[in-house]
Order: structure tokens, then C-alpha cells, then sequence
């Protein structure tokens, strides 16, 4: 049984091969906007496990495999009454800083663990998992040579907790794995509804 | 400046990396038996801060080097009111786990930071931090996977974060890299008692 990850997330690949798992990576090429201007009045826990399972059906479809477990992640930055991803630049990578720096957000992730059997999705599971993140507060100078480095403006809100972000993350209330984009112990749990033990994945080295 | 750790932990060592941080590692040859002997009423906090103290002290002092930040690292696993260490076999590492699975324990990571100017230690700042862990509750065919990859005889507490043992961590109160052994967000503010500034050691890449 092969795990594909439909994800192009380094971090999340870097957890999962950490916790043991070597997974195929096979990114969708889902049009997550369109996705959730269908869906305005979801929950921010609802839109990601849309996104989640529209990328883990996805590839679920275009692989080639008799027998996979395919994972499918989404996440999310809920801050100020906002969801965010991205910042656009490091002037708004500043900007939100300024805002959340002392204070929390909750980073919310979906998943969907598919169970491919024959070719076919068998089984489906899907959940999300919710973590609080207390910001730290770093200085104008520390600011300053954290957007240098580029790494704000290449995630969701603007910061990592397993990279240089985690010198300005002072804790987290939940599950930190979650926090990087993929969740273990949910998927632990999502990978029993669809009949498999996690421990099964792992490889024999 | 050169950064030094002075602990073996490769896991501590890929936390400083990951947080860009490329340090030196030099182990110190601390008895730590003997040094917890002599303070047999000190508390957790006291405990793994003295250790921390005394392996970043003696690594420091035998260093050549002009200019320098030393940094001990100790951590204990504080579960059903005593401090645990590596589980000595297979078998008290099982134990051990049937005690704390679907409970709570503290991890307790205790840090020295020691500037060196000229050769010799010119400031010290010590400080530890306690993050609570929610442990999981792995099935018996789980927990026998786990056993039997070795993970749990080498770590403090018998379990991981941000490996093996991240599946059967539901989550955590508190800084997350406390629970691996490097608690990025209390070395950042030990930094700043002794004049340094974090983003000042990060690699230029």
C-alpha cells in the first residue's frame, strides 16, 4: 500500500517523513478560490476540509495505483476575525505581524484520508483539528531581518513554528504538527475510519 | 561569533538547524548522576537548570574559542508525580506508556546561555520552560510497532514530538520545541540577557 501526499507543502512532506511515512508527493491542481466562492458561508473548519477533499479526490483520481492511501491537507490562519493565508508581500507580512505579535490566532487544518482499492476510492475520512498560537513579539530589528529572509511571504499566515518563525511563536494550545499543516494524530484517526493502522505505513529500515 | 551546543541530541541539533542556526556541537562529559545527588530537594525547574548550566560551563570552558554563545540544554519528563528519564528497556518503556497514555505530563527543559568575549565566559542567563503534553492512547498493536522501532529506549519520557512518537501525541500547553529539548522562544530571550540578538546568528544563505 502506497501513502500519497496531495500536497506540494516541503513542511508538511518533512513531518510526514520524520513520523516515519515516505509518501509519494502528487499535487492537485484544484482552483481553491473557485472552490470557496461556491461555499461563502462556511465555516473556516468547513472550508478546510472542502479544499482538503477536493485535493486528496483529485489526485486520488489521476494516480495510477491499486492499492493507496491518499492525504489531503488544507490550512488556514483564523486571526483578528480573518482567515488568511499568504501574505501578498513583505509589507503585508509586516502588517500582520504588527497586528498578531503578542496575541493569538488559530490555525485550523483540514484533512482527507481516502482509501484507494483497486483503482477506486473505497473509503473516505475526513476532519479538522483546530491549534492556538500565541504570537511572541519580536522587535523592529528582528521583524526586519525575519521578512529579509523571505520565509513570511511563502507561508499561511505569515510564519512557521518548525523554521525561523518558532524564535517568535511563544506556544501553541493544541496539537503543533497541526500547526505545520498536517496534522499526525488526526490523521492518525482519520487513517482507522478507512481501516488502516498508521504504524502499517511506516518503513522498515 | 560562533554558536556552540552543548548537548548530543540530534534532535536538538535539527531544531537549531531548521530555526537557522548551524552551531558547533561539543558534548560535555558532565556526571550527571552525582550533580542531581547533591541537590536532592531541588525542583524540576531547579534540576534540569543546574544541568543545563553545568554542561554549557564545562563545554565552555574547554572551547577554544574567542568569541563565542554556549548553550546547555537539560529536560526531563515530570508524569505521575516523579521525573523520568530514558526508559531503561523495552519493557519500562511499555509500562511507562500504559501509565501516561490519555493522560498529561510536563516536560521540563532547562537552558544556559554563555557568552564567551576573549576566551573566557563574560555573561550568563539561565531560565527553563514547562510545556504540559496530552498523550494519545495507542493500541497494544500500536504501542508494540512503536516498542519495536527503538525510538522510546532514546528519548527522555519514552516518546517523541517530531518523530515516531508525534502519532500518539494529542497536543500541547506551551512552546512545542520545549517538548523536543530546545525551547527556541526562552534561548531567544536568554539571547538578549547576555547582548545577543537571534537573527544575528542565522546562516546567511
Amino acid at each position: 500500500m502506497r501513502v500519497v501526499l496531495a500536497s506540494a507543502s516541503p513542511a508538511r512532506l518533512s513531518i510526514l517523513r520524520a513520523a516515519g511515512v515516505d509518501p509519494l508527493v502528487e499535487v492537485s491542481a484544484v482552483d481553491e478560490d473557485a472552490l470557496l466562492a461556491a461555499i461563502p458561508d462556511a465555516t473556516p473548519a468547513e472550508k478546510v476540509t472542502t479544499l482538503a477533499g477536493a485535493k486528496a479526490t483529485t489526485v486520488a483520481r489521476r494516480i495510477d495505483l491499486a492499492d493507496a492511501v491518499v492525504i489531503g491537507c488544507d490550512s488556514m490562519l483564523h486571526v483578528g476575525g480573518e482567515l488568511v493565508g499568504r501574505p501578498a508581500d513583505a509589507a503585508q507580512a509586516r502588517q500582520r505581524w504588527r497586528a498578531m505579535a503578542g496575541g493569538t490566532g488559530e490555525l485550523v487544518t483540514g484533512h482527507a484520508v481516502l482509501r484507494v482499492v483497486g483503482g477506486e476510492i473505497d473509503r473516505v475520512a475526513e476532519g479538522h483539528a483546530v491549534t492556538v498560537v500565541r504570537f511572541g513579539d519580536p522587535t523592529d530589528a528582528e521583524l526586519d531581518a525575519y521578512l529579509d529572509t523571505g520565509e513570511p511571504m511563502q507561508v499561511a499566515g505569515g510564519f512557521t513554528l518548525d523554521a525561523l518563525g518558532g524564535w517568535f511563536v511563544e506556544g501553541v494550545d493544541g496539537d503543533p504538527s497541526n500547526v505545520v499543516g498536517l496534522s499526525l494524530p488526526l490523521v492518525r484517526r482519520l487513517l482507522v475510519g478507512v481501516g488502516v493502522q498508521v504504524t502499517d505505513l511506516w518503513r522498515q529500515d
